[in-house]
């Protein structure tokens, strides 16, 4: 497994190049990032050497693509998607991913047939460059009433859908606080092969109550009471190798500079999957 | 288009045989029969003969899968669909119709996941043999709440499903009563297109509020308060050819012989058809 | 059906504008233009005007991707299809075509599957944006041997391909100079339904034997020996009301002005869609 | 992996219930049987027993559908494909398996074309219950030329279309015969992701020139020059954990009882797998 950051939890940084030098000099192996403008600002050659030159490489893009409300606002998404995925491409990333969720203003049945469709269509043309798309269930209990009808949020509702929307490259993004509010085990872990997990994060949660357990209320990797340590040897027993990235996201954000905060991750990936034997 | 008779309303047939017959001799151009169950009785050479004798083709079969309950169920069904099939290829029928209730126990967006998927297969199956999947949305008010949980019932909803089913041989079935109960009207259908339609249903509605009307609380084409004629006369304008079959459910089935109904169809098929000049 | 124009056999145009005059001014319906260079050198608005303004209607773009080569050719031109199919869309044009050589000198099976992945993908995106691609078979015998391995020319063939695709937005691009070097005759056009021609193009071929005909040897309509009068017969009996667009491709071009050459077009359009009852 | 035995190159093998005795005696895991017929003779209950007694399971059925001549005999096969695949799922097999004739009498392009319709029909089919379609890549050289035309042979085309055909339960088949036919190595297998094969084939080629080496002419592992450690060796390097099915197709079988021969076979899977650690 690679160790991963994305932006969220490590406060104000000042550009993806930031990001890139802190994951490199702190260890880390991928960076969640925006493939498209990492190529459109500094070139293919540049933007591939400074990933190289700092050991990492791209986890995952986040799909450019809102599927969640107007089909015009979808077909302006899905119109550039063919850039961002040609970019990814280009410095190698193999993953996007985008997030479900629980709840929708619109009706629940025809939001799902939409948004399979447009789904669908976004995988599509993501699969034409080799990259697949993962599909983040989201558990906290307070976004399954949040909207006005209930959509989907469990782990296995999410691979029935994935297995709808029929495109060999769709899989999952399993979070590890999605995990656990969803209250899933490690065997719901192993019972998954590799291939269907398309990237993961990592995260913690406060020692409250599952169901009051907020999604922007969470603590870095080891300081809470998820099993972070099952949770990683679950997925080292089914042969997962790719990135698990941490992802903090915080009503009130930890303080510190973005490399004070990016050394704190690291000790506390340090902790988890030292405990996980990785 | 051609005049067509289903079994529901016409008593207590004896056999497909006898609706064949009956068909035939009052003019009417299609049945809505199985033809598995043909072509096992008298195989193929006479179940043609008996089809070809009589004046009728096959408007429709009916979808002989459970796609609405248990995936043990569905797949119970799905095995059999290829012999359906083939022998409605057979007896040169092209169309395979199932109906959509407008409201379900599952929950309604996993529960459209998962019925996608179980069309699409179906559709996928069926299109192998040159026969397309008519899906008919369900008006009447009371089915709507009759379950736990909306699904969906208007035309807009099931031509969006269709589009997310993604299959080119999958369309609408159109009935009347729906299409009374929706509150659609002429130019709701002159915005279809033809090859959208698969099979049509035609039937009429008591004189109480649309709100009212019941699912079983039908009446016979002309005896209601249904714009029979502009219905015929929007198909008509879009260049739909295929059958339009009568479908009476009622509750209280009107009293006769088969022959005394199937009469009673033909002059409320003359009254409508040719009120819309057919 | 809509009277168009394509740029070839129209001399040397100064612009697409130019080319929207030309057609409106005498009486064309539909251009064969690129969508997205309109709206990109005019903006929407006035984009929009100067079609509206003309009287006509884009018929068709050409498909912007190179699926005959290499894959790194294809996605090259992919990634940018979104925006020419948004292009399209905004400008109301719903058709994009391609043509299929009749040989190549790639091996034809493996071609093939690659073909039918390459066309798959661009079919799918276009359809998220409703947008249909026709595919044009190509007729001329000469091109059968031009490369080294047979590939497909004829109507029967490409109807397998575009089932083989399995997108419902994708049907033929239906060329008299096709048609008439296949030998094919108006049963074979009454014999598709409408629905299934994407876009048509009307030209004439030179009175040599039918082997002879060379692609780049046409002549306007009319001045040939195609019967095009069956042509637009069988496209109206069939109730297909799209465009039908010039499309001269000669060695030696016609000499005049755009304007000369347009104006020799409307005679000939005249000439032929006249004697069609059209 | 899984030790596995198929009819090919057992002798006059009496039943599959043969087989089954036979492979579990000694010390195979897997058998390529037909469910359909064991659950058709013994009932689903005994024919669990029989393999669960037996110790083995099945490793995959062969695909009952002719999709490589006509369309009839394709639909004629397909409509019973709901049944083997019912039964398949019923015994825990979840695997089928087809091979693919290196040429065709048919032209290679177009029957690509019929080809890959017909088996995607096969695999959504299949894929609804729960099983993978395995295609198998034909080496030997004599077989490239044996039909008119030209079709796919190399593991590379295969790959591509599989990616063509576009369902997610589409795979290799990895015959060593075929590998070795190819000039393939172990490099090549390394390249592949574990979950690219559904089924894999061992079985020996005899000393002679690899453009000599006929599809009926092989050796039982072990007894020939194809290096099948490295070829275990690759396999388990991946991850593969499938079965390895003995496929022994000779023109001149070797003489013995089936008892013999699978114990021929069992001291040849004792060598080959040994060699390679496994």
């Amino acid at each position: 497994m690679l160790r991963g950051l994305g932006g969220a939890g490590l406060g104000a940084l000042e550009s993806e190049v930031q990001l890139i030098e802190l994951a490199g000099k702190y260890g880390f192996q991928a960076v969640d990032i925006n493939a498209l403008s990492l190529v459109e600002r500094f070139g293919e050659k540049k933007a591939k050497e400074l990933l190289s030159e700092n050991g990492v490489v791209i986890g995952s893009i986040g799909l450019p693509v809102d599927w969640r409300t107007t089909e015009e606002a979808f077909l302006e998404g899905l119109k550039q998607l063919g850039e961002y995925a040609a970019a990814a491409r280009l410095l190698g990333c193999t993953r996007c991913c985008t997030y479900i969720l629980p709840s929708t203003d619109y009706p629940s049945a025809h939001f799902m047939a939409l948004a399979t469709r447009r789904l669908r269509s976004c995988a599509q043309l993501l699969g034409a460059y080799g990259i697949r798309l993962g599909l983040e269930f989201v558990g906290p209990h307070h976004l399954r009433t949040r909207w006005a009808n209930p959509f989907i949020w469990t782990m296995e509702e999410t691979l029935d859908w994935i297995g709808t929307i029929g495109e060999s490259n769709v899989g999952l993004l399993l979070d590890a606080y999605h995990w656990y509010t969803n209250g899933l085990n490690i065997a719901d872990i192993v019972a998954l092969k590799a291939e269907q997990i398309v990237h993961v994060h990592i995260n913690d949660a406060p020692d409250v109550p599952v169901e009051d357990a907020l999604d922007n209320g969470r603590l870095y990797p080891g300081e809470g009471v998820i099993d972070l340590t099952g949770f990683l040897k679950g997925l080292r027993a089914i042969g997962y190798v790719g990135p698990v990235s941490q992802e903090i996201l915080a009503q009130e954000p930890r303080q510190g500079t973005p490399e004070e905060l990016v050394l704190h991750s690291k000790s506390c990936f340090d902790k988890v999957f030292g405990a996980a034997g990785l």
